[in-house]
């Protein structure tokens, strides 16, 4: 049994199951979020009640089956934040999971043990889901590869909702080769296969939203990328974009996730730690009226997005404005680091389109991300051109 | 309170619900499958015990919500097949809705009480699911219009899921303006907007599959279509292609019916009605690699046709090879309408496709359905093109 040394599995017996089969997966190891199904465990969703309102799991979500039949060994379930909703990753009931690259530092969440498991060397890859950032907050905090794929590429069966219309099944790699290889498994192939990507986008907003220092460390992975892809051009956001941005993403997630764990949470009147349950609480009250404008926005803007990158554009920004908060930070910091993110994460997240994040720099000695973007159903040729950055930055392969 | 001629609500206090704005669809009138949530109300799935492990739903599934803020008035929720998971529209426990077009006839399913108080004229339009044909097969059943929109393009929020990977929000109307106008209420804008759709694509294995006499009904609407979209390409199928195609649509959907629903069984154990319990022992008994083989399928036909759609082609086919089976038909002669029926639902189910059915034929005075089917994200121009059809064929407008 792996040891443990960043608190990134849940409490409980190990989840260890050997591969089904070989395949291009032989020899890895890997871990998954516990909002997954695996036959015979339980799937707490990071919250002691909802593990004691529901029976362990009868079957194995079918991605995770996919993984297994490719010749890749589960080692065990990682920790969540309770039901996926929230960015810091802290779990007061399981122990939030240590970052492995800034130990004083929040790993982000909601997929904060499979993060930190890949961080730390635990495993090779592991399974996060990511419905406004729980995949690339974290991935970015640890200093780790990860991917948000095109919404919808990759089946849910078998797995606990927030919001259905953003939710996606992602992963974490801590290289950009294995990051790539499980995407062959679990991805359908691209909808325009062989295309190459470009030109490369710069959305200017995602840029002076971001820390200073932040912009200025991921410049050369964008300079990268730009000798990669090719010309570059600017994408103009009018002031007040991100803030809108987030706006309409909180409350269109907000109803979607009241609609869908609104019925437990009043059955069961769950505890919660420090955040959620004023989410959800947030969520419970929203305005029908504000969350129908949401849907509305959603539509233009995706619309938008989605015009902007259908000829193989790719955008790259800063996956996070800034490197983890520090563990000391106090619920105010975090609100004001979770809202600046949000504005940037529900890019991806409203349009439906793959993010992959690569760990291109260091801020004060943690971990930055630099996210790729491109239109729906191009995951595999984002994968590829991630792991050519990746060579080009000279990172693991 | 609307008085249901056709046994189509489910029993208990009817779900009204009054609009809650002013819109597109002011003045009409709607009924929702009992598996999405209205607040305040059970959600039965269509299954006592179901009913009975579940409080009543916290909140209103988004879809609903939206078609009360666009100014239509909910009358109540209709009887579903046990847990989505059958074709004939049967329902031992609420009773199984009379077909209003073939009172001797299934109603079909499982959005039989959707399809049939459209059919009865209760309501202008009524919301169903669709995973594996059960917006498709009714509507064609019991004569009306109706819509499976492309995969992902509705939220499902708020809604019972049986493979999250097939599961559409989709709708019936007796007029096809009516469905036309709830698709602008509920889709996203085309993702290729005012592009015309074409060329006429004639699936040679669908055709081929169906009663002669249902093909034979079919020809003038086919016709008709013809001369609205222009050139017609035959589509040569091999052989044994639509056995090859449901079986493998059987294999991967129960694959997710399991993951999804058998926890809830396993712990439960609850009484079905005639099929449903043998369906879900199927599920549960499948074979991991049968299913592998079955996802894997999946992507290559998945491509297959949607590359052969890409341009903004339509294939047009019967919707059901066959009327409603008798209701004194055998468990054997029922089971065998759901293998025929589900080589070609399956196209759609598999590749994420819009299929809108249009009311086009009777066959010994029963109601046959023409489907259309376009990329995915060309919903609104299909449901424009559908109207048209409707015209031509001096259909209910």
């Amino acid at each position: 049994m792996i040891e443990d040394r960043v608190g990134a599995f849940v409490p409980g017996p190990r989840a260890e199951i050997a591969p089904h089969g070989e395949g291009a997966l032989d020899g890895f190891t890997f871990a998954v979020k516990d909002l997954f199904d695996i036959a015979g465990f339980p799937t707490s969703y990071g919250n002691p009640d909802w593990a004691r309102t529901h029976p362990p799991a009868a079957a194995t979500a079918p991605c995770v089956l996919a993984l297994l039949e490719a010749g890749a060994c589960l080692v065990g379930k990682t920790k969540t934040v309770e039901l996926a909703y929230g960015l810091t990753g802290e779990n007061v009931w399981h122990g939030t999971p240590l970052n492995p690259a800034a130990p004083d530092r929040f790993p982000g969440g909601s997929s904060c043990g499979s993060a930190a498991a890949v961080g730390e060397g635990l495993v090779d890859f592991a399974l996060g889901s990511d419905t406004g950032g729980s995949v690339r907050i974290p991935a970015s905090y640890c200093g780790t590869f990860g991917i948000r794929p095109s919404w919808g590429a990759v089946s849910l069966a078998g797995a606990c909702g927030l919001g259905p219309s953003f939710d996606t099944a992602g992963w974490f790699a801590g290289r950009a080769s294995v990051l790539r290889q499980v995407g062959e498994v679990l991805l359908p192939e691209d909808t325009a296969p062989g295309a190459s990507l470009g030109p490369l986008l710069k959305p200017q907003a995602a840029w002076t939203n971001a820390d200073p220092a932040v912009a200025v460390a991921l410049q050369p992975a964008f300079e990268a990328l730009q000798d990669l892809v090719g010309g570059q051009v600017r994408i103009e956001g009018a002031p007040g974009l991100l803030l809108d941005t987030y706006e309409h993403f909180r409350c269109a997630q907000a109803q979607e996730a009241w609609a869908t764990l609104g019925t437990w949470i009043e059955a069961t009147q769950p505890a919660f730690g420090p955040g959620v349950g004023e989410r959800f609480a947030a969520a419970r009250a929203m305005d029908p009226a504000r969350a129908a404008a949401a849907r509305a926005f959603r539509h233009r803007f995706s619309a938008r997005l989605r015009a902007l990158l259908a000829g193989g554009a790719v955008m790259a920004f800063p996956t996070s404005p800034m490197p983890a908060p520090l563990l000391t930070a106090s619920a105010a910091e975090q609100n004001a680091a979770r809202e600046r993110s949000m504005g940037v994460t529900a890019f991806a997240g409203l349009a439906g389109l793959p993010e992959v994040t690569i760990p291109a720099a260091r801020v004060g000695g943690a971990p930055v991300g630099l996210s790729l973007v491109a239109a729906p159903g191009r995951d595999r040729a984002l994968l590829a051109l991630a792991e050519r950055v990746g060579s080009a930055l000279r990172l693991a392969a």
